[in-house]
């Protein structure tokens, strides 16, 4: 059965594709991926990003160095241009470390750890002691309703669903608690509001992320709390053990500060004004090194430059890396890239964003007109001897989706999601979560396919 | 076109099926999937067999431990019968932490990590203070010949080949240099070797593994060197900085002792005669803690039982769990399990082996007849959606092997292959090298496929 459906797919290949053309594919891909797991350097270039210049939240020095090295080291990597595009990104920053306890029946007091969300207000300086409610979902916090939540401290203990096989997907349905839950709360008298991580494992690392205000209501303190102490305090609160919770933060947001999208290109021999995008993020938040979010991501769009000089391939059309500026807290990059793509009026032919962690790639996300699909998936036996089977319509990324109304055909690169939310937005972000063959995998997975778009078009 | 193919898959897989059963079987095993990703309990009882237990090397009071907190578990779980096939296993000891150095021409030291391979010979107390030689293959070792090999330490500096895709066939390419390479320098007249790690990463960790004699020639001492020091010793090699290498170790073979297979059942309902084997190796090295080698497999393996029992899944055909003692320096527990079935004259319809590390499942590699073969590929689209996609002919295992001569068909856990060599042997394969949602999907894995041939047969 199974064979004659392989067979099927074969058929179905040559009949796209000449047969000369395919053999010359497969051997420049096996070329590529033998290049990158034998001398790939995105790991070492992740090590820098880590180590030497550590996380980089929007607005700050590091980001600002990040800047610097990721250009330099592009043009080390023979890109024709490498120039950056200014904008300007808010700077929010988070202060002394946040302090927080419960205040037990027994008199005695319980540390939690937690830190603020992205983009929130602070608490005032002598912190907020008050009564704790917990809620399990906005309808549980709706039908308790203002009577109960007026002055009180909101604490959302939603957890992430473990069942589904993608972990993005339990994310997406628990986050709007981080993105909309302080708002929600304030509307009904909240004064503050602490938010399970949204995570996958149990330990003591809180996950920030970036908190949206709604203007209507008052702007509440907002902070996340480990999974583990989510289920301690969850737990004293059942057995009425708790009398209050201490929450004391001092981050801030200042005015909009100058920073950059930071692009390298290779100009395309026979299509320079075919563009091809490609990037990740180079800003992360600050608890952890931004390794897998989106150090990974970005050291792997710069790896395009270097194995396509290496195996002296001249891509056809153009190959721009850009590292954005500002995913985490504002878009502001992608904004701005989009803005001036506008004006720049060449074909923005495709993009490729790597924003899901330096995991062992599994496919690509596509989201494109459905001859232009067909197209990218009658390359897919060039995928499989990669372990890469999966492609399907969730593609895209924040950054590159403001392309979109240019007709850009978008892609994401999809990989192996079991441990991202393990450590996204956590201390636990750095280096050493980061297996070199993975990223490097990764890494081959772009190179192949902006390879054949560079080829052949869309 | 892949639309076209995918149809066929489709098509084929409806016509092999009948429509109903497709969605029974295709909601069962998403019930077994959330069970398991919910309420697994198999990384809870890894975390006791590592942290509790510990390393399990045959013939020690841990791994005697071991047998019977794993039997207790089985029990726990609800199996029908928990009984031990006794045996006789090696018991070999390592003794004191092994010491080497590099005495440099400066007259300084440099010292090495290394680790006694298993099962060799003891050097001198006093240890081994020789000049060292440095070989790239056997064929450079026999060129050298005897004249230069007389007398002296022979160093295989001899690295996994990284460009595979999956990493077992770089590790199959290089263990002859651990297994082997001892007795073919001794046959030259070398007098201890050092072997460079089989390792797909480079750090300070010594990977230790099975090491062979051949009786026709000296049993001379045998390490293993971490792959950072042997870049390094090495790099002083070719720039001629070396005088002499020392080393030192005091392991030895013991008499053998009597050790246990550990086997919990699930009788068939309708055809208990007809065995499904499934196990993993309960012994392990004695570096780390065994965790992914192979640690994992157990607790998969003994979380079929929970599966079935808490979802009230009644077998068809017995399911049999067998922990199996011994693999790694004797494989006494493969071959006493196959010995003990011969005996009980059943059918051994069928195998798996879960023993490639906890890494997230992309497939099973199936040894067995075409017709068997097909049954299963045409089960391949229950598991599309797990991303379980590749069914290839790699199957079996070193323990169910022995199964062969019975006619029983084999399968193989696949996982993802990129982390295994990083840890394999090393004393940084601990628990926390696992994955919770990693494990737990390959206990899915298992227990899906498991499900299907319990119910038909192959």
């Amino acid at each position: 059965m199974l064979m004659k459906s392989c067979t099927a797919v074969l058929l179905s290949f040559i009949y796209a594709n000449s047969f000369s053309q395919i053999v010359n594919d497969s051997s420049i891909i096996r070329k590529i991926a033998s290049n990158i797991l034998a001398n790939g350097t995105a790991y070492e270039n992740l090590r820098f990003l880590c180590k030497k210049i550590g996380p980089r939240l929007s607005g700050t020095t590091q980001a600002e160095k990040a800047v610097h090295e990721t250009a330099r080291i592009m043009k080390e990597m023979g890109a024709d241009t490498v120039y950056l595009q200014e904008l300007l990104v808010p700077r929010w920053i988070r202060g002394e470390k946040e302090k927080a306890s419960i205040i037990l029946t027994s008199g005695k007091e319980y540390p939690l750890n937690v830190c603020a969300l992205g983009n929130s207000e602070p608490t005032p300086k002598a912190g907020i002691r008050a009564s704790v409610i917990v809620v399990d979902s906005f309808s549980q916090l709706e039908q308790l309703g203002a009577e109960k939540i007026k002055g009180r401290i909101v604490f959302y203990n939603c957890k992430m669903d473990q069942t589904h096989i993608n972990t993005f997907l339990g994310y997406r349905e628990t986050v709007p608690y981080r993105t909309e839950g302080p708002s929600r709360a304030a509307k009904l008298g909240a004064i503050a509001v602490i938010v399970r991580s949204v995570a996958s494992n149990t330990d003591d690392f809180p996950h920030t992320g970036l908190t949206e205000y709604n203007d209507s209501f008052p702007k509440i303190p907002a902070v996340a709390i480990s999974t583990k102490d989510a289920d301690y305090l969850s737990m004293v609160l059942k057995r009425k053990m708790v009398t209050q919770v201490f929450v004391r933060s001092s981050c801030k947001m200042m005015p909009d500060v100058k920073s950059y999208n930071v692009v390298g290109e290779l100009r395309g021999a026979e299509f320079p004004d075919q563009i091809i995008t490609i990037g990740g993020h180079l800003d992360s938040w600050d608890l952890g090194e931004g390794a897998h979010d989106d150090g990974a991501g970005c050291v792997q769009s710069m790896e395009i430059i270097r194995v396509l000089k290496s195996l002296d391939i001249r891509p056809k059309r153009t190959v721009r890396i850009v590292l954005f500026m500002n995913e985490e807290n504002g878009v502001r990059g992608g904004r701005k890239y989009a803005e001036l793509a506008k004006e720049e009026g060449k074909n923005f032919l495709f993009a490729l964003e790597a924003d899901a962690g330096g995991f062992t790639p599994r496919g690509f996300g596509i989201d494109m007109q459905a001859r232009q699909r067909e197209k990218i998936l009658s390359w897919k036996p060039l995928f499989q001897p990669y372990g890469i089977h999966e492609f399907n319509s969730a593609g895209g990324g924040a950054d590159i989706g403001f392309l979109k109304p240019l007709g850009t055909a978008l892609a994401g690169l999809a990989i192996d999601t079991q441990r991202y939310f393990d450590i996204h937005h956590a201390g636990s972000d750095v280096f050493e979560a980061v297996n070199r063959r993975e990223l490097h995998l990764g890494a081959f997975a772009m190179v192949a396919l902006v390879f054949l778009v560079s080829e052949y078009g869309l």
